[in-house]
């Protein structure tokens, strides 16, 4: 499927990140995934981030080609300080179009998103799916992937997607969304499994999900670490301890720093928050998407 | 041939460069340019730019797509605030490869650099020229054109092109490659002419060339303006005129904005130098190229 | 907007048809084409043909380089003889995204389309038009453009678009997708006009139309010739008039060898149908589309 | 490193040697090479066949995309019916460029070049070995790979590389080069070893080599079967025993079909020569490369 990081907090070097850590997003998890059972996550990539010195709307750099061969991601990673970034690695699902619209993060309006995982039989819910949204939802739709579906999805259940959100705004969207795939997947009957593992910010706070239907498998990993500064210095990459309140998160699909003492694991089927004042907190997603009939394909 | 901008002054945002001005080199100037008898600049595009506050060296973003329909260097040119740009539509030679290391501008240590034009019969003189040039510099030349060959053959002339270079070392290095071509087109008997629109930087000051070893034509347009700050405001893009010191200065192979009287026409093979302070001065390049005989074919 | 040609008769080489004319579609008419107001086609372009000694569905090759620096598309010209090839060169509809799913010619089944032109307004009817179609029509548009959504609301009036599908069917097919289209313009109250030069091939047969709603301004230009048999020699490209049946048809927005007499323009608002056995005949597309209150935009 | 495959001999359609097999080298070797110990081969591919009712020079198709999700080659494979095809996925040498143009297969008048290897320490021996080449091998050479200069080196060996060349002339040429090859590697002092499974050919003879100057590890992989055709069915892919002479050759970096016993492995350091007839014939390679004090960095 696919991996992807996501940091929030003080500016950090998008180098720092992606290129400098021991088993870095870019070099080491997009040609070898340790926690995935195809490594390979060869089919495009992208960031998103935020500079609210200049504006409030997210940046964002994709591309088909492999990260790891990308000049001028190389280039651009040492010139991003930013207080919120995503990066995402992608496998496409097999037979799914490699354009730079499938490409994640994607953006909308303050929003980004991105995804790790896949719905089940999506093609058969599509429609449906697309049935649902309001205009506006509708539009941001540009590609064809299940991912970018979901995104509209959430942005069908904010008030206006073009306006500032809140992190509490967030979470609901993202519990409606949850709510309304687990509706349209009853529907349609779909048998197949979906693995979600989901990713939103406004620049300022993220939601992040671990979710699987599959009862019977994990769901797709997911870490966090939190701390005073992240440091990326002559010898390794690691989170300096904070004294109360945290001052920079990391979200990512797998451990990329060496210190592995520093990443804690995201509890199966619950959703991780992270406020504006960089505190953490925890909800359950429980849905009736988890019949025991379903037969994973 | 190509298009080119170059900006060094006050920190300004790219996308007031590139997009915003009526005639904008990547809108207007890739599909129309006005002062070239082929107005196609679709063979790729790139840009170059500095950050001092994160390091010394410039930062490199090229693509083989026409720059027109590139939507990263949409969503680039709103993040990037920089002293010191460069960017460049390609029309590459017929016959020559459309490939991201053929793009301008080049860059190599801290020093930036692109061309408009071409080298007569360059293929003639191309494996005598990567001769002359120390490993460096022939290790610097990675792609096919005449363009990143005189890049090679100007850091030739550097003690070191890894090092810091002061403006005066630019400008000594940029006659001593005029030198060097010279008896190198003159020595393998080349009758083609030579159209040398050159631009270098350091990221502090700049120095162009209008150039052409054709006594019977005009060398490819350029122009420069100055003044106390660029602006794009609603209406329009300007130069708000300087009292003394200039703090902004564009460098252009025709004018982007609609104040015609804001630009000054570069004159015929001459060198243009902003320095650190933003001071402009001229030099004459006198070169025996211009030989009675020569046939432009 | 766009510009195209398709050829239907005995085998011909590609490159004989797409890079040795004069006006030729990869050199000439995607940089500097005559018969339009923008004369830049450089957004991608794509080739289709059919071998039906291999099997009856044609082969499609698209990509987003411009068409006339694209060396694999040079290589393949050489190796493809073929009795019926698209080719197009686009110019995509400003704001509009450059991926490979949006290059023309469209394939599915059997049949090959494309487009030059635009529905005015498109953005307004996407919804409209997609919810009409049933889910073959539907899963077969994969992109964003305006014109894969006419060619899924073609797939929609066939029977059955995996099937084979004769000459009479695709003109009724053709006039269907009219009908249905003039049906959203007027239900949405479009007021915009639409320009449609298309094309769709099964292989065996074409049927191409020259439309537009603007009463006032005439379709994009669209010409076709006949004969014995394409040539191209090494003085000049043009076709053997027959005695009799033709053996060679082309279609094509604007002549491409400089044998001006040769070619035949198609009248405004009509059809050009070219049968197995390549007879040619035309039918007048007569449409409530042309009201005077249009205001085209 | 890379993964390549041969073909030679009955025409053959190139989808039932690049997508059928049960180990591909498309979809499988390309994302999971069995026999290297790094198993990705993302870095672009390419691939190059001859259609001699046509004439006599190769086609060439290539692209900086990872093989496995590339919509043209998977169409066009469907198209291409070949008496002699070369496809190689890439895995580019960390820090070399993804450029098309350093793509393998490289073509030269009729011959068509693939490596899969790496030559030690090659940039310090790039400027020597193309001083040595003429003008036609030196404009041969147009990337940066390894790979390229070696086909260079090769083209300097031979009278006249646009000319037609024997199935003799390029053994010879082949010998030679090793011959240069080692001269250099010595002359500049060069101690990390070499790998070169390379392969050529005229379409209508192959030459292909297993070698390292490694004298403690084997050569990369190199395989070869041969029989009276090569069959892709419903159940599996295979060659068909010849009873006497053979009329189709495979020769791959590694067995793509399921039935093993087909297959048989090329001794280290030597040469396979497949000639018009389709003799195979094997032929050592022993040069002073292998000197003991070299130590493998």
């Amino acid at each position: 499927m696919c991996r992807f990081l996501a940091y929030i907090g003080k500016p950090v070097l998008a180098n720092d990140l992606l290129y400098r850590p021991q088993h870095s997003l870019i070099e080491r998890q997009s040609l070898g995934a340790q926690e995935m059972s195809i490594p390979i996550n060869g089919d495009g990539f992208g960031i998103s981030w935020y500079d609210f010195e200049l504006d409030d709307e997210p940046c964002q750099f994709r591309s088909v080609h492999p990260a790891w061969s990308d000049m001028n991601l190389r280039y651009l990673a040492k010139k991003i300080k930013t207080p919120q970034m995503f990066a995402h690695v992608r496998a496409a699902t097999p037979g799914s179009l490699v354009e730079e619209i499938n490409c994640h993060p994607f953006v909308h309006g303050r929003l980004s998103w991105m995804h790790n995982g896949m719905v089940g039989d999506f093609p058969k819910i599509r429609r449906a799916l697309l049935r649902e949204l309001n205009d506006k939802a509708y539009d941001a739709v540009q590609g064809s992937t299940d991912s970018e579906h979901l995104f509209g999805l959430f942005l069908n259940n904010l008030r206006d997607p073009t306006e500032p959100v809140t992190t509490d705004e967030m979470v609901e969207a993202m519990f409606a969304m949850f709510n309304d795939l687990n509706r349209l997947l009853l529907e349609s009957d779909i048998r197949s499994h979906s693995y979600l593992n989901l990713c939103v910010s406004n620049g300022r706070s993220i939601v992040a999900t671990r979710y699987t239907t599959n009862p019977r498998v994990q769901p797709a990993s997911l870490y966090y670490m939190f701390g005073k500064e992240y440091v990326a210095d002559d010898y390794r990459c690691y989170m300096i301890p904070d004294e109360g309140q945290s001052e920079a998160v990391v979200i990512a699909s797998e451990p990329f720093t060496s210190v592995k003492s520093d990443w804690i694991k995201v509890t199966r089927n619950s959703m991780i928050i992270v406020d504006e004042d960089l505190t953490i907190r925890f909800a359950d997603i429980e849905l009736p998407f988890e019949k025991a009939e379903f037969v994973y394909q």
